[in-house]
């Protein structure tokens, strides 16, 4: 048994490494370069870590982690769509129940179901730990666009109120971190990076 | 003081960006495209928790994910020793440690103290959390030569014995992880793939 879950795992963790090649919109800190999702992954987790003191309840950071390490799995087989992409609903489509199905579940049945319900949890944003993982996720390319003058906003036309939409709900995971963001927002502005 | 740690943290999260560029000697799965140091931190992190059920003695999956998210900050300065380079001792080096004071101490003094302890722990690879942690980093490279024709074994003409010696620490993590990897180790022999 113990061999036979060995085997399942070592298959899903061989497949899991496609979304190294799965490019995001975003660039890496004053870069031209796209960040994929490995990365971005990685820098969640970090972020996480290092922020879990400014989450506005007490998380189980371990959670945190699970979901940040695995938010983005789903898109080995559904691809990333774009945050500010009308055309397309960004989160919980169909195509990515069926990819999270396919993926975790190729690990053994009880992992797969823990798997499952960490990536519904994320994605339904509601508990504490959804809600600062989700915070986590907005912060970053809020960092990165910063750094590379606009970034993606410039770059597709996004203007302030667009973006600060989709940044606000940073607040439902840390209110100090959304202060931080909505200052550097206004910066943005101010310096002519972001349209209002 | 929470501003003013934020403000620290923040400059953190930035700086190790710079992970994303450090290339490391081994390729991703299948492919010709080496693997940099945030996708190998990613994919270590995936591992220890979909693994951390083989491990030799119940280990604090939170502090395994630390240690392997953070194990090669210090190569933002120091650079990627490749552990079959026989010139320079692959662990711990003067220059590592410099590089993790640098690093880690952006951050609050109290966090600082805390990643500074976890490297230093993963280093010296005494514990439970260690082990584990460490047969993680030894496995991952296993399996993507062993996908990739030999891989960086073949490339630098690394002898069976050498890989063997390397790899069998994974044996003081996990015991069956070890058994499963002493396999394809002679698997990769009988291919032509690894040289005896
Ligand atoms: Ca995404």
């Amino acid at each position: 048994m113990e061999n036979e879950n060995l085997l399942k795992q070592i298959s899903f963790i061989k497949e899991i490494d496609k979304i190294k090649y799965i490019q995001r919109r975003t660039k890496l800190f004053n870069s031209d370069r796209n960040e994929n999702d490995a990365e971005h992954s990685w820098h969640l987790a970090m972020m996480a870590i290092v922020l879990a003191e400014h989450a506005n309840e007490p998380v189980d950071v371990l959670k945190v982690l699970k979901m940040v390490l695995i938010h983005d799995i789903v898109e080995i087989d559904a691809g990333d769509t774009f945050i500010y992409d009308t055309a397309k609903d960004h989160s919980n489509t169909d195509e990515e129940l069926i990819a999270a199905k396919r993926i975790f579940g190729m690990l053994p049945k009880e992992q797969a179901e823990e798997f499952i319900a960490i990536w519904e949890e994320f994605e339904e944003g509601k508990t504490n730990e959804a809600k600062f993982a989700r915070s986590m996720d907005r912060f970053e390319p809020l960092l990165q666009n910063t750094s590379n003058k606009g970034g993606t906003w410039a770059e597709l036309n996004v203007d302030y109120q667009r973006v600060y939409d989709k940044k606000k709900v940073i607040n439902e995971g840390s209110t100090s971190i959304w202060n931080y963001s909505e200052n550097l927002l206004n910066e943005c502005v101010d310096k002519g990076i972001l349209k209002k």
